[in-house]
């Protein structure tokens, strides 16, 4: 086997065969050969342009790279474990398709920019549909927020109940969240789709090329500026892998939520059959399952974006053979966060809310506690008395086993005699809602200006 | 102490003392004290603008937090710690200067909004602070790179020498790396630098704030659109650890050359004294203490971001208090990445290379040899033979012990026939390095194109 | 100031003043005095047994540490900035107490091996307190669940109520827990007490050292085995973070579980007020912040293990100075673990349980579905079948909005006719419970059981 | 599809195929079948003995999983990724093969037991085949360090020249490493090794089952404690990965060390073909492949750890779907460690030295001064003067390019009138090695010593 390896001229022993797989990367970075025959075309056409090579032979390469593409996708390509990783598979291929013509095409390039050139537009094709995705998601929220712009639940902190909020403005802000995600990945795409080719193994070449045509071609933002950074460069796989990791973060923060929500001491939400599943043992159960594995991979995640990071930690100039493992990890992570993107779309769409369930709990929770200090304030109460005096009527409220709205007058003026009877519209939720209507409130007029912003950029 | 709590309300029984020091922040939260007087300054002016509060009221608020200022910055202020944080610390002297105007200044604020104004405020000054490092580290790269357009030392790859370089372009492989580090704080600090103000404590404020202009005198990029995500995103802190921990990962492995290049089997640089250290037994040593503890201190920064990553998984809205935990981490990771682009800043202008080892060493690592096979190309011979050609040379040249270019002519025939005089011209390793002149490559011309380029950047 | 380094022999240069802040490590390790003392008494000690020094210098050394230690003890030492670390300032205090005999304390060591000793020192004398620190919060545990035997809570899986589980039991899961991270720590300590002095710089001692001796007057189990190991071996700092981070992951779970249940929806606990803070705005709120900054601190332990572990990353030998970051990570996770150890043990001993509310919860998740199905199967229906029955049994009372035990047996028999009115014996939840008492499960005979195995474990 | 699922009762809707996809595991968890058949006989055998079912059943469901276990290893099973897991695909055959038989072996089994109980055997059987990996790595590391005890190169602190060394106690100190890793993993293993079986969903059975018999059986340390925390616990599989974190922590050190000593300005060692690869385009390069990418590879088992470590933070009780992330970062993990272990051993055992070289270097860092300074001690001078004195001594051998032994006795003289002509034998390389002959020590006779004890451990 080792006469077949390109680089054998000088070695005497077989390849272990254990070494093989160790250092194959064939058996995953087939994935990336759209981008290898796409980055290979350009190659040979610019290579052509510029008199490097016969526009005869460039335009052999272009058809034989197509079909090339069309066996790959037909499943009639045999990779071959051997030829190590995607590229030499292709080009192998390449040259029985075509002959000389295919040798001519590795001219002026090397492993090493070739593999950087493949794996950024890997990356960036990946990321640009995790936006897809994510507009998906925000445009599901956006639907389920428009019907309860005006259903109340209690808003925590610190999973206490704190104050009535829309539901609506509740799930508005894992738009908001996905919303940042999506500029980020914007931004990580600009440093991401950036043209390597020219780098050759790290000097750069002694071919008169034009990357930035190349990079114009493949719909690349520009090109490298130094050849040794561009063939070490693994920067934009780790920005994607942080993009991803706070997509997941996000994610699990919502599933973590779904999952308290289904505990029927929430009764919130009505899991959708298809995102859960039942129990052999316990036919009462409805778990979801789909929101736990979520919340679980989001480990998954961090730990692609810690593997990288600990690779590239100390690593010297140039391209170090450490390099090769930035792919797995990306992939994985790229699986993870597109299938939970889509999932959570789906699960989305057919989430339904009990918020019959909701207005009830809402009264148990004191949360309009704020606008009983606030009523008191407007009566000339200095701020901390009346938080004082509204503890006091909690208090009160709480061993009657009462809502603060159905204490009594007698009630409520034993603990303070400027409270009278237009305290019971103060009270009432709804108004507590609509009073906090200035921008990114929860008033109905804030959420629906939060709605017709979002609407406005999905369109 | 419970009744200076100002939530002691409904409570009875005293705070025990381990729950104080684990749950109070003052510590190291004071020091956001410019971001937070900064923020309650704007918050005063908005409110007496929007005739919340009158001008009177605003005015000894400002000149109150003004004093408060002062204090602090001459070692005055006292800080106490069962006042829990650096806001009430604050709030408290404020009362205590200007009496009930000061009470006034919390009108239409929550801590929850308030803590997420500061930091965000303290997360953009200091990443600001970063990318001014990066201009100065970057500064240095260039200067030293001005002066070795022309010094060539071995390229590598896999940590073999591979092909010549210029130490020019082997520097500012460096410089471009950071400048991307430098675009990516620029995005994240879009992200960062945004105003939550009027978010109060999770729903919204009921009075008729304007968050827009407070943002505004802030200097930031706009106000937040939903009061949940408000008060419990803290994307922006792990976006910046994130591009600390890049910045890190890239002074590693500046760190782990230097550290290579110091020993003196390599012998390619003088440490300066003021970065090195020396041995109490052994005193021959000049070891490379600066860039060992940089190189070691990455893991810090990875750490601070796995730290606050970790503590976001499965938060359900909205403010926790396990939220608490960000500040530390960007503190410490703040810390880090800002000595670290100091010293290398300093590092970086007293370092020199001793030129001569360099250009010793290239002749022992046939770093020409890609020339050789580029030379049999040019005589017609397919490339794969060739390199086989060229491999049978370094062979023969490592059997003698001589470097490529000092093999015979008649040695050189023994391996191809189509071998003549000229390829001493070839084997050069000025000319290899000049002949990589496209865009990013290691010839005088493109790296003096850098070297341009990043000047006009940085002017 | 260089001329008092103890290495500026060689040195021209004034050390940078950010160099002495970056590269000092006082401002922490001075923590390790007692380690750094206790090690140097033994080192004099046997250096005397050996005759390498008189024993009258080793008296005057071992008085000298003595004061120094009451110096420190009493606030009366001068920590020195300059002087770089905690053994520079005690040996430079020392030789200003006992003059030259001072100076023949380092004989036979090298800063390399001191700093192992005395980091091995501490790290181990920290975690058997993390263990002194388990064992109470255990015997809390313990406490309340002899309370709590026969208290019923649903018990969740997917936090689903699945089957009915003793409180008892339900909490000795956490000791379980609790009791393998002890043992783990054991294992550790193993590894950790293991004395490295005489391994001196790197390459051992040409003194007649005695380590042995050392290792047993300072309680160690044994010696170094390899020189070179010994100075850069780090391993116990991180299998000691580990066996921190599980615990504050063990930890983790219960604070999530206290954080839900303290929710008013489920209602299961009483915070103790010395655990919890009141709101600024909302006087009703009881936050569980402890639970809740306990549940967010377990970051960064884990954070601190990722530091150090990047650390180590691809380090040659032997003593390389980014061990130096092995400290401060190793002890912000042991202020971290300590103190959350400490506070739940106190928390534990306060806390109170709703138990009518788990009652009440317990009739509304048809946790007797499974009781139903075996029933069914008693009664010869196959497993697979009485499954289906019941969950269409479930599927009606869910309909009829009642609990399973609810469903007159008319209704009962619309789902099964072979359903007899014993049916009600075998729903109630008691009997449940009761009949899982083979070893480790829920019934009160097998948490009896366990709380008699852990009573032992504690005595 | 849904009809054919266990819990598919009380559903209506036909489970999306992403979600299928999802929530599957079948494609990476029978990897466990032999663990799950080896389980399923143990607890059928018991079964029988306790009376629940017939040694007739029993002796089918036996034979089945053997018949079972045969297609599996034959490539005759037909895996079915609608049957979710290893567990159900197994059952399920059983059924068609056994009948009935086949039913009645989950009796007092849940899922939740089962998966905790295979997963531990899984984890068990893999590290344990580290431990033999790891000895066989220990192996390869006493046969070279026989054959080089007397080699002598520099040892480095701060990868800085410091002292002479002997190979053999270089190798040895990676040995004494995986020592430590070998009974790291035995440690674990009494944690990982215990039967949960008998846990059941969560609580327990109500059958009489005997788990003590099936741990037996199954070569178990023991059994569960608590239900609860049996079916929820990972931490074996956290403690393994970071067991398997050090093990490669201490190898990527090593191919640190291989990385740098194959660069030609060390050129310590020869590269094994086998281990190495060539460069396309350079046919001079013997790239260090198999070690770099095993350095890189150190990331990738963080990763998986921090993983699972992110997955467990924060989970309520008892079993939830999250945890079904555990396995696949475990199995890469475990194929990462396993494969390195297995290459370093044969890379190890075709590793050469060139002594010469390294006998060459020596000479070049004035690795002897501590040895000087010795000999001034030994002349009566004070160790902080003799410390400079022999400052100003290699200060001049620089200045003279010189060894320190090639400095002439005037030279010295001028430094110190102290030195005599004996100062030569001191400064001999092996003179300063052989007297390092304590325990652990670089000497040859400490050396030894370490073999013998480390060949009794391998018999």
């Amino acid at each position: 086997m080792a006469e077949k390896k390109m680089w054998g001229g000088r070695f005497r022993q077989k390849t272990a065969a254990l070494v093989e797989e160790y250092t194959q990367s064939v058996s995953y970075d087939r994935l990336m050969y759209r981008q290898d025959i796409a980055g290979s075309k350009a190659h040979a056409r610019m290579l052509a342009r510029q008199g490097v090579i016969s526009q005869d032979d460039a335009d052999k390469i272009v058809s034989g790279l197509a079909q090339i593409q069309e066996e790959i996708e037909s499943g009639n390509f045999v990779w071959r474990r051997e030829m190590e990783d995607v590229h030499m598979n292709i080009e192998s291929r390449l040259s029985e398709l075509v002959g000389d013509a295919g040798k001519r095409l590795h001219t002026g390039r090397s492993r090493n920019d070739q593999v950087a050139l493949d794996f950024r537009l890997y990356v960036s094709d990946a990321i640009r549909e995790w936006q897809e995705q994510i507009r998906a998601v925000i445009a599901e929220l956006v639907k389920q927020a428009e019907h309860h712009v005006d259903t109340l639940l209690p808003g925590c902190t610190h999973m206490q109940p704190a104050q009535p909020v829309s539901l609506g403005h509740h799930l508005l802000a894992y738009a908001w969240m996905l919303r940042r995600d999506y500029d980020r990945i914007a931004d990580c795409d600009k440093r991401t789709r950036v043209c390597p080719l020219g780098a050759a193994a790290l000097a750069g070449t002694t071919y008169p090329l034009d990357p930035a045509s190349v990079a114009e071609e493949l719909g690349m933002f520009g090109t490298f500026r130094n050849s040794m950074d561009a063939v070490s460069d693994r920067d934009f796989a780790l920005e994607s892998m942080f993009c991803g990791s706070l997509i997941m973060a996000h994610l699990s923060r919502f599933c973590e939520e779904l999952i308290i929500w289904a505990n029927p001491n929430f009764g919130y939400i009505y899991l959708p059959d298809a995102y859960a599943t039942g129990s052999s043992i316990m036919p009462q159960k409805k778990n979801p399952d789909v929101a736990e594995i979520m919340r679980g991979k989001v480990g998954r995640v961090y730990g692609a974006l810690t593997t990288l990071l600990t690779t590239v930690k100390g690593l010297p100039m140039t391209y170090n053979r450490d390099l090769q493992e930035d792919k797995e990890p990306f992939m994985d992570a790229d699986k993870t966060v597109s299938n939970s993107l889509a999932l959570m779309a789906g699960m989305l769409s057919e989430l339904r809310f009990n918020t019959q369930r909701m207005a009830m709990v809402m009264r148990s929770g004191f949360l309009n506690a704020t606008e009983l200090a606030d009523y008191l304030v407007g009566k000339g109460v200095p701020f901390r008395e009346a938080h004082h005096i509204t503890g006091a009527a909690v208090a009160l409220a709480e061993d009657k086993g009462k809502a603060l709205e159905d204490l009594s007058l007698d009630e409520f003026r034993s603990v303070s005699e400027l409270i009278t009877d237009d305290v019971y519209t103060v009270l009432a939720y709804e108004t507590a809602v609509a009073r906090r209507k200035t921008q990114g409130g929860t008033g109905p007029d804030s959420v629906r200006a939060q709605l017709a912003e979002l609407a406005a950029w999905l369109a």
